[in-house]
Formats: C-alpha cells, structure tokens, sequence
C-alpha cells in the first residue's frame, strides 16, 4: 500500500488554478468531440492518483484502469465501443474494470497493511477478512464491482473537470470486445469508458434535470423533498 | 426538466471558503462517528442540486434518493443496516436508490424536453427512444442503475465534503428491510448509503492504497502503469 499523494499539482498546466467542485460539476457536458491535444503527463497521473483515493468497502479497490493513449489503440478500442467517433478522436481515454474474484488473493495484504497503518487490529487480521469475504460474497459480483468502479470512476472524471480538461463517461461499449482487444481475464467485468481531453466546440446543450421534489424524498420513499429554503 | 440551479451557497456555513476538490478528497475519511450538529438545510439542497447534475445514460437519470433526518427513522434505519451506531448518530442519512423500471416511462418526458432545450431532434424523439430502451433493456437492470445511481451517489459524497462535512458511504444494509420501513417499491434497488455530517474525533487512520502502478495499466490490461513523470 502506498501513502497519499503529496506532489499533486496545484494548478491547471496553463497555470490557472484549479476549478472549484461546483464549477465542475454545473459546467460538465458530456463531451462529443475533441481537439488532438494531448493531457499533460504530470496532469494524468495527478488525475490517477485522484481516482485511486476513492473510498471502497473494506478498502479492497476492486478497479483497474488502462489508460489508452496510443491511436491504433484508440482506434481499436472504437471499434469496440459501437464505433463512437469521441473515443479515437480523445488523447486519452480510461478502460475502467472491476475485478471479481482477485480482491480475495488480495485481502490479506490489504488487511494487514491497513493493520499495520492503525486501521484496525493485527491480531483480528485473518477474522476481520473472513467476515469481509462473507460479506462481499453475498452480493451478486457484477453489482458489487460496478458500484465501486464507478466512486472512483467519478472521481478520476471530476479530477480531469477541475485540471480544467473535458471528459466523457460512456457506458456504449462491446464488452467482450473490449475483453479481447485489450487482454482482460475471464473476471474481469467492464464497467464503463472515460474520455479526457479537450472539447471541440460547440458543447451539447444542457437537457435539464429532473427537479428536487421529483427525485430526492424526505423520510420515506415517494414523499417529495420540502424544503423551506428553496 | 429543469435548469441548472444558480444559487449554490458560495461558502462553507461558517463563512470558510469551500474546498477544493483535491482537498476533499485527500482529507475525506469514511467517517465512524458523529456528532450531533445538523447540516443547514441551505447547505443540504446545495449538496443534493450538485447530486443531480451528475451524468447519466441518455440523460435517464435512473436514481431516488431517500433524505433521513428524523431520529426516529434513522433509527429504524440503523436497524436495517446491521445495527451500524453511526446511521444512527449522523443528522442526515440519504438512502440512494435506483429504478430498473420507472425510467421507461419518463424516457419520453427526458427526451421531449432535452430536444427542445437543444440536445437532440424533436422529430426523432420516438426513434431515439426506442434505441435507449434497447440499449439499456440489453444490459443487467441491477448493474446499470447500480452504475448510474453510484455517480450521483459520489457527487453528493464530494459536495457534501466541499461544503465542510464529512461523510461516510455504506454499503452494509439488509436491502429487504431498508425496502420494506421505508416503503420502496419493488423495482427499486437499494444501491448505498450517504451519512452526511460532523466527524467525532480522532479520524480512522489512513489504510493506504494500491500503487498507481499495480491497479494502472498502460495500454494493455496487465501491462503496469509507466509514466516519465513520476
């Protein structure tokens, strides 16, 4: 286990300084098309870095990324994802996996490592995984990785919005295509595809949302958000 | 469908600048215990308009979240999550739910308004429709609204962090028993939970992580992450 970043850079590589959260998030647009220019190195493994602090149960980080630069790659990986012009056309563009079944060889490190850094008791080690392995297992596999990709997946796509880049999340993709191509094991599930670069203009249009009162409940399913502030 | 909210909250509560999203999310630790301070309605619609500005697959925007701040049913809540103290503890618990079902029926309502906002045809919003239900029909119900429903889940999670509260992401109920007290329907699938609100000292201590280079690949699945930058 690693500790955290510490060298992450404070601004974007023009030199602007970082987007604030809520900028990011009212001014993301899923991005259809994007210029040739690339993402900084120290900038992509700033946004990496960012991604892999996301939280997960049991601290057992079940991701893997493969970050997909090289064109033929892109090109490739197109094919493979229903042939959407935006993932050849983006300098980068992240393969997000979960794995189904390794979290289990690599609990034990995980355990004793986080033992070891005061997260938890050495001599519980081999008790703590066996519930964890009982717990996790008792869940459907392909539910359990998508919902943990996918926190650290929306963090590494608000990292790129605050660097000041643009990102498309994609879920259009062959799965079993996307195995083959880029060398996935049998365990392996897909979860989703991100895009990091700069948007062509013009940005899609922002098709709304639908209201507070529709989508979030107070107490209890169904009884629609009041507010008094509002 | 509605416009982007415009009245975000500038400030932490207390006045202190928000944080940025590097901050929160190196500082940000699942949270164990609360205290009992209340997180300002102000503050909590703001969390809750950035939740759902979060991206989804065709704009279907498949989650519900559940807002519990009486004490009364986040008891009964805690009692649906294995008896964890701080469901009980912390003043707001969102229960973030996904619909397999519902989204068939707004579809038409998404579409409709997207294209006459600009994203998409009129004309072609039957057709659209019916490619969207294919696609989506063709992919597992519980994974896609697990997917979905957990972008929104940690945009919620980031904001709330960026407004100076601390959080704590669960996946450890009986889904059955969270279903049944708090009346969701069938189709719903109870994805996580958000307990938003003021950490009790100390932190847990920092478990690490995997290093880039073990769970980021280069071009290749298996093929360890290299950067010149590093």
């Amino acid at each position: 286990m690693r500790d955290k970043p510490t060298n992450l850079p404070a601004s974007q590589p023009g030199g602007e300084p970082l987007k604030p959260f809520t900028q990011a998030v009212l001014e993301r647009r899923a991005t259809s098309q994007f210029t040739p220019d690339e993402v900084p190195e120290e900038t992509l493994n700033a946004i990496l870095q960012l991604g892999l602090q996301a939280p997960s149960g049991y601290n057992l980080q079940p991701w893997r990324f493969i970050v997909v630069r090289e064109e033929e790659n892109r090109k490739r990986l197109q094919a493979a994802a229903f042939n959407q012009a935006k993932v050849g056309q983006a300098p980068v563009v992240i393969i997000a996996v979960g794995m189904k079944e390794e979290w289990k060889q690599t609990a034990d490190e995980v355990f004793r490592e986080g033992a070891e850094r005061g997260a938890g008791s050495l001599d519980t080690v081999e008790q703590y995984k066996q519930g964890a392995i009982q717990f996790v297992s008792s869940m459907p596999p392909d539910v359990w990785v998508n919902r943990h990709t996918m926190i650290a997946f929306t963090t590494l796509m608000y990292a790129a919005e605050v660097y000041g880049f643009d990102t498309a999340p994609m879920e259009g993709f062959n799965a079993a295509a996307v195995k083959s191509e880029f060398g996935l094991p049998d365990e392996a599930e897909v979860v989703a595809l991100l895009a990091i670069g700069r948007a062509e203009p013009p940005d899609k249009a922002y098709p709304g949302r639908f209201p507070l009162e529709r989508v979030v409940y107070s107490e209890r399913f169904g009884e629609a958000w009041k507010s008094n502030d509002k």
